[in-house]
C-alpha cells in the first residue's frame, strides 16, 4: 500500500458521519473475492508477527503490545471481526474481552478501573468488544452520568490512552460505521434465521429507536478522542468482507511499524548443545 | 470413522508407555497431505459446533461446555495444538489457560483452588497447557508433597473431574506421547534455530535429566485417573501433522456427541418483525 490505510480512515475533526459511505471500500481496489485471498495472505504474515511480539512479551525483552478497540451499533461486525480477523492467529497470544452492562461492584469505581484491569500484558493482542467508549456512549445517550461527568471522561480516556501508549502499547480504534438501513436488513435477516436467534435481544431495538442519539455520541467521541497517540478509525463496515479486510489491514501496518525482532537468547547456545548431545 | 478415534486412543491399565509407538498413526489411514486438508475440513465443523456451543451458553439454554486438558513433556506440542487446533474456532468461544509453576498465594489453598477458578463457563471451550496433573507429576518427581498427599490427589482429582462432568462438562484429557529421542531432535532444533530460541529454557535440560521419572510418574496418573466420566488418552505425538489430527478428531467426536442446538428464542419473532418494519 502506497498510502497507509491507517492514514486514510483516521478521524480528523470535525466528524460528519451522514457524509460517509458505510459501502466505501477505502484503500481496496480489488472485488469480494479478491478480499478474501488478500485476508488470507495477510492472516499468515499477522501470524507470524504476533508471534514474534509474543516471544517479546515472554522472554521480557519487549513491552510491546497492542490493543484493538471495536465499537458500533448493534450489528455493525463487532463479533464478525473478532471471529474472522483475530482469529487467524495463535488464540495464545490474544486477551479478548467483551465488555456488558458494570455489575453493581464495577459500579464503585472510576469507569476505567474495569479497563485497566484488563489491558493487554506485554506480547498480547488485546480484543476490545465495546469498551470504556461505552462510557461516553450509551452514558451519553440514557444519561447515567451527569454532563460533567462525561466532559470529564473524555480526557480520562485521552489521559489513560496516552499512558498505554507511553508504556508500548499500540491501541487501534475502530469504528464500524453502518447506517440505520444496513442494520435494519441485518435485524430482519437475524429475525429470519432460527440459528440467529440467540444472537438477539429485544433491547436491540429500544436502542435502535435511539439511532441519532447515539450518531451524536459517536461523533463527540470520535472528535474528542481522535489523538496523535490514539487515533480513531472510521471502517466502512456496510460489507462484512471489506469491513474484516480493512481491520486485518490496520493491524498488519500497526504490527510491521513495530519492527518487531526475535528476543536473543539468554543462555549460551553452545553450551546448551554441547549439554544436550551427552544426554 | 466405523470406530471412534475416542476408543483407540483411550488409556486402559495397565500402562507401559515405552510400548506405545510415538509415531503411530491411530484411525488415520492416508498420507500427511491428507491430514492437512482433513483438518481443514474438520475446522468448518469444528466451528460450527463451538459456535452452537457458544450460542448455547450465551442464551443459558444448555450447560455444556468443554475442557482440553494437554500434557506431555517438553516439546510434545501442547503450544501447538493450541495454534493449530483450538485456533480453528472462533477465539471468543475459547479460554486458554497456561498453567506455571505456582505462586505463594496459589500455594496457601488445596491445589485444585486454581484450577477450579479457571473451568469454563458453559457455552465454552476451556484449554489447559498442563493442568492439576502437574501437582501429580512434578510434584511427584521433585517430591513437592508427601507420598501420602499425592497419593490423596489422585482420588480428589477423580472427583473433581467427575462433579465438573455431572454438571454439563465433558473432558478430553490428551497426554502427548513422544520419546526422548524425539525430544532431542526437537530440542537440538529449538537450539539451532534464532527465531526459537526464546521457547527454550536452560532448565529443560534438567528434566530431561529426570526423563524417566516422569515416565513412571505420567504411567501413575494415566493408570490412577483414566475414569469414565473422563478418560486419557495417549496421542502419539511424534509427527506433529499427526497429533494435531488427532486432537481436532477427538474434539470434533465429543462436539457432536453433545447433539447441539440453536436455542429456540426468547421472544416472539414475529412481534419483532413487525416492531423492526416501522423503524
Amino acid at each position: 500500500m502506497a498510502t497507509s490505510l491507517d492514514s486514510q480512515l483516521t478521524v480528523t475533526a470535525p466528524v460528519n458521519l451522514s457524509a460517509y459511505d458505510s459501502r466505501a471500500k477505502t484503500g481496496f481496489s480489488g472485488k469480494k473475492d479478491d478480499a478474501a485471498d488478500d485476508l488470507a495472505e495477510m492472516g499468515e504474515e499477522l501470524s507470524d508477527l504476533q508471534e514474534k511480539l509474543f516471544a517479546g512479551g515472554r522472554a521480557e525483552t519487549s513491552s510491546a503490545r497492542v490493543l484493538v478497540v471495536l465499537q458500533g451499533m448493534d450489528t455493525s461486525g463487532k463479533g464478525g471481526i473478532i471471529r474472522h480477523v483475530a482469529g487467524l492467529v495463535d488464540p495464545q497470544g490474544l486477551a479478548i474481552t467483551s465488555f456488558k452492562k458494570p455489575t453493581p461492584a464495577e459500579l464503585k469505581h472510576d469507569f476505567l478501573w474495569r479497563v485497566e484491569r484488563v489491558l493487554p500484558e506485554p506480547g498480547m493482542i488485546g480484543v476490545f468488544d465495546r469498551s470504556h467508549y461505552e462510557d461516553v456512549l450509551i452514558g451519553r445517550v440514557r444519561q447515567l452520568a451527569s454532563a460533567e461527568e462525561i466532559e470529564r471522561r473524555y480526557t480520562a480516556i485521552n489521559e489513560f490512552e496516552q499512558s498505554f501508549t507511553d508504556s508500548g502499547g499500540v491501541i487501534i480504534k475502530c469504528f464500524l460505521h453502518i447506517t440505520a438501513d444496513d442494520q435494519k436488513e441485518r435485524l430482519a435477516a437475524r429475525l429470519d434465521d432460527p440459528s440467529k436467534h440467540w444472537k438477539y435481544n429485544t433491547g436491540d431495538l429500544d436502542e435502535r429507536m435511539l439511532w441519532d442519539d447515539y450518531q451524536q455520541a459517536y461523533t463527540l467521541a470520535l472528535e474528542r478522542c481522535s489523538t496523535e497517540h490514539a487515533p480513531w478509525h472510521i471502517v466502512p463496515s456496510g460489507r462484512k468482507w471489506y469491513r474484516n479486510w480493512a481491520v486485518a489491514a490496520l493491524l498488519l501496518e500497526q504490527l510491521r511499524a513495530l519492527d518487531l525482532q526475535w528476543p536473543d537468547a539468554d543462555f549460551s547456545v553452545e553450551a546448551e548443545q554441547a549439554r544436550l548431545a551427552t544426554m
